[in-house]
């Protein structure tokens, strides 16, 4: 019932607040029995003109639906109204017979298993955890409660999974990091024999690796999020809440504090710092061991923004300041045939 | 026999056709009973010098070779050749007694599953599907006539394949799409309940991730293909016939449309269309919101690529320009004196 | 006992070496019965502060250490003793019952085969491998001596290991190379029938994909190291002793020679060759069919590393230049109206 969402979002219903709600939609397509939002005032005619049974819409907001929930982030109502509405689907809690489970496995009776899972010795599976079919996991490993292992992920030994962390297909957690002493023989491994660990409701994309530490750890902060294809380096401390869009590579040993955000095809060298708050545009390169301050940065290497767009432009303007110096030497010499005549 | 393999691609056999051919091979390394072919002229010296039994030629080429087929376009015909000569191993119709295949799974009877391979509820798997070990197939997902599955593929719940599909090893298709919406306490899912859609005649590349559309569904369209460990956001419609290079990757909601060539880590922002027919370079990073006209473009951000060519060579003359920019002011100093001498 | 230690990487004691040690740790963090090491000067003061039971440190290295291995390289003496202290788990020889293993296969008695396993026809699994869960070998693969298979591997049929292979989880070595030849109709797939060799000692990281050649071999050369996510294609030639970092991306028919370094995020175009002891920086681009000379290269497309660095300083000077190109502009204006009052 739309009363009942709005509700749970703090919105104010305006309409008939009875109408039953089963699903989310776009403005586009939506139709009876579904929920629409609006943010922009330019998309305001659309959710005018929607068929949407209710539409979540900014506080004030001037326009004709069957239905509105008004609130103050309609965007972020309409998430957490959609998670009312598509609950992740539960798993009930069984174990398949062909899953392979050490015996020294501390596993809570609650957690679903499925097909060809590989739990290791002396692992601990949380409450409600839930581990797709071809899940690999180490020995000593640590999966929290509710966490969401998907198919094909690969956890090495000894990794430490917090509470509600969601890995997406064939994430890979704990290989070892990338480090050689050269002599003239070749290269000799250097150690790799840390850890790595992932904080609570940290959700990871399909395909990323993250790599355990040389010595110590390599750590993902609570709440954080990182898209598909994305390298984690050795000794990496990747803080709270932070945001890593997709194919970014860390290097190793590098920090990256609260609260940033990082676009994808990003390439950070080793030992950097990226301060808290700092935003990092797409296929930008940080260069090894620079500190990277809170503002808004792009290039290669990196710059703030605003000096990157003003020496593009002087970049594209290059053609003229060309034709500007023949002219200037074209008077130039001009003036000295004068001056020389005189 | 020669002759029958120039039937098949139309060609014209220039000497005897009765050879049997039972290989393909470059022209270096050819011998007895295999067949290569010549396209540029530069290298008709190397075709004449082949131990090939048959080489695939350009009409009217003239060079001495044991036996010709002249043909067109003889690269293309070398692959279709090649076809037949190296068909993909056919795998007889069998299920392995370790797949783990629902009650409720529609399933073709001639299809080949592997060891190990999940199949989820009212999964449907078409006529000659060949599905290799360890693929995890999801919840009502469709799986076209003649599809290849390598091994370690996971396919999310409701995914759709058409028809010879082709996914390397460990391709993931449908993982959730990289939405979230920020409030104090951090970052919320954004829904991610669409699906995605792979038509015909598509091949995918190893360890490629298409995500799930957030509402609505993820499209590549018929006969496209995409290469090793290419990334594509959510909502993304990739058009037919479209060729996208290793390590490209596609943020949310971008358009591509039919024929376009895209290379290697390439980066997209999202809401980008790039019209028909359009070529990005290597490298190249797309602006989010940008439309890219037909042509061929380069840099970051991308520019014609006559524009970026001819930016370029400014750049290298700029160590130049100074010197003239000194120069000049020498001159001018020499000009000053002087006037102020008079 | 640090004695022993000390003699296996020929160094000399200074201090009682007949401490007990038993793990390697940083100098910060180390206790009793750990060693560490110090190599740069500027670390000598930490290195004196540590609570390390041994300190591996430079020949004549001023420092207070409670014991210490003086050598010629310290940090290449660390890693052969945390190889030592550290050695890699070995499994004992044993073949998972779940295993599934063709009867044509030649494995030797000493092998370790883990859950889930599947081997093809005619392979070959040399003494002492090690095969994790989840891991697909095709037909004919020949795995050597000693390799290690971390979870999930895919290898195609016909691959080649050479001996003491290390593949982190989700490599996959041998998947069809990208290449396809355009018609009228569509994209027609170029034949890939070729094999990919990996040579001793060998170690990649986690899902790096080495494509099969179309025709021959692709080669990866003995001791060579590659780190996460790198794509290498059809018929690359990687010499001996190479390193590359993360997300790197190599086109077709590369030929990289003994001793390079390449940095992350690199693009290479086709048919390119790096000569041996070239070193390029990461997120560098590299034209198609270039040479690449020895010496550090850097950019897109790439120049020497200092001609790169020269260039760069002259874009960051260009606001200046403009400022000096107008200051001349109005110094000519003032001549000429003088020239022409005069």
């Amino acid at each position: 019932m739309i009363s009942e969402l709005a509700a749970s979002v703090g919105g104010r219903v305006i309409g008939d607040g009875n109408e039953p709600i089963h699903g989310i939609a776009r403005l586009e397509t939506a139709g009876a029995g579904e929920i629409a939002y609006v943010e922009e005032e330019r998309f305001f005619g659309a959710a005018s003109a929607s068929q949407a049974s209710c539409v979540i819409a900014p506080e004030g907001a001037e326009l004709q639906a069957n239905c509105i929930i008004a609130v103050k982030q309609p965007k972020l109502a309409f998430a957490l109204i959609a998670k009312l509405l598509h609950p992740t689907p539960v798993r009930p809690p069984s174990i398949d017979p062909s899953a392979k489970i050490s015996e020294s496995t501390d596993i809570d009776l609650t957690v679903f298993v499925g097909p060809n899972v590989c739990i290791g010795e002396s692992a601990r599976i949380g409450a409600g955890a839930r581990i797709e079919a071809g899940v690999v996991v180490g020995q000593s490993v640590t999966v929290g409660k509710d966490c969401v292992l998907h198919p094909n992920v690969v956890l090495y030994d000894g990794v430490v999974l917090g509470e509600r962390v969601v890995l997406h297909a064939g994430v890979c957690i704990g290989a070892d990091g990338f480090g050689y002493v050269r002599d003239d023989m070749g290269y000799h491994k250097f150690p790799q024999i840390g850890t790595v660990v992932i904080e609570d409701d940290v959700e990871i994309g399909a395909h990323t690796c993250v790599d355990r530490a040389a010595l110590g750890r390599t750590r993902i902060g609570r709440g954080t999020k990182l898209d598909n294809l994305v390298h984690v380096g050795h000794n990496c401390d990747i803080g709270e809440r932070v945001v890593i869009a997709a194919q970014t590579g860390i290097s190793g040993s590098v920090i990256i504090e609260d609260d940033c955000v990082i676009g994808g095809q990003v390439g950070f060298g080793d030992h950097i710092r990226v301060q808290s708050g700092a935003v990092i545009g797409s296929k930008a390169g940080v260069l090894p061991g620079k500190i990277v301050r809170p503002g808004v940065w792009w290039g290669i290497p990196i710059q703030p923004l605003d000096e990157f767009k003003r020496l593009n432009a002087h970049v594209n303007r290059l053609p003229q300041m060309r034709d500007e110096l023949k002219e200037l030497r074209r008077k130039i010499a001009a003036l000295e045939k004068k001056s020389e005549d005189s």
